[in-house]
């Protein structure tokens, strides 16, 4: 008996893409629902009625939500085909305090260098490099987060690096000038199929991001 | 040989208490070093370096950091004695999903019903008894949000209980009046000895919390 896995997501998510790279590494099988975000699907709804935000995996049925949790899921369920969390305690500790960074700092500064202006965004910006530079030293001379494969905190971060593009143009600034060896990391990264196969185009999101700052007035 | 563990932390902390509880069910023994936050100590700017804050669990000299993570690391770590986490991937999912419902939204507007006023307190009161009620509807007719047993769910809530005479004091209202089933769920967890020994005095936290509010400038 097959399992039956659906993934209601939208496309620009950094945080869907993180479900599609985990279900890609282990080779799985899934239907892709995308969602509008401006008009939810009662799926959507009756999937996430807390947040009532994708990424939504279901599994045979049961809804399983929040993109860390998700993946974190995904490697518990498929655990044979390319561990994400390494298995001693202390390690995978490390890996789930790096991904929660990645949520609790980057996320919302990366949002604020791309939707504010003037000194908001410049404090941001800085801010933004800060955190970046601070994962990069983290990655340090491994080639991945994970060591020497992909892991837990490389699929944390590496979707964010197709919304790098619309980053640097909002507010004119070079990533790679600032952090060469996190861009170094990101190209070795997307050599995998897995990951280039799951994240979108950089100038598809820039576009995206255009967008969205237009309707929230910001041009 | 034994371990060496070690706890930074400060006694109202809702997550350090979390820590305090899973080290008590696991029937671990540490020392335990409180902090001035206004005057962080060295040894936590060296062991928390990102974040800087409590808790912090120093483990045979490595530190891990952030509650939730913590107690699934003790819980990895210690797994034979009152397992936290549930065994099924799937009951995983969930409990890390409601553990970090209590960060997302739980916190941040119990903070808002203690440190604000007016009509910003009113609709933080009002958000804050929904999302009481969203976890008592989860809680449903178990005994304990993990079962028939003390779960992840449980260590991450109820260390909040010490925290609700000052909210209701604050805010004018009475959870158990809102909550009937959630009260008598905290009750419960009470009884056993590794939470009742963990959980501040409600009446202490009340006037800490009464303490910052004059410290804000909020009477």
């Amino acid at each position: 008996m097959g399992d039956e896995i659906i993934l209601l997501d939208f496309w620009p998510s950094m945080f869907g893409m993180r479900v599609r790279l985990a279900l890609a590494e282990k080779g799985l099988k899934y239907e892709y629902k995308e969602e509008d975000l401006r008009n939810k699907s009662p799926l959507l709804l009756e999937m996430n009625p807390v947040h009532k935000q994708i990424p939504v995996l279901i599994h045979n049925g049961k809804p399983i939500c929040e993109s860390l949790i998700i993946v974190q899921y995904i490697d518990e369920v498929w655990h044979d085909k390319s561990p994400l969390l390494p298995s001693d305690p202390y390690q995978r500790a490390q890996a789930r305090f790096w991904a929660d960074y990645v949520d609790k700092k980057l996320y919302g500064l990366g949002r604020k260098v791309w939707s504010t202006k003037g000194e908001e965004q410049e404090t941001a910006k800085k801010e933004f490099i800060e955190c970046l530079k601070l994962l990069e030293g983290e990655l340090g001379e491994k080639p991945y987060f994970g060591g020497e494969k992909i892991g837990f905190v490389d699929v944390a971060l590496v979707t964010f690096s197709c919304w790098f593009y619309a980053y640097e143009s909002c507010g004119n600034f070079s990533i790679e000038a600032e952090c060469p060896k996190l861009i170094a990391w990101t190209k070795r990264c997307k050599e995998k199929e897995s990951v280039s196969s799951s994240l979108e185009d950089p100038h598809k999101v820039h576009g995206f991001v255009m967008g969205m700052r237009k309707r929230f007035g910001i041009e």
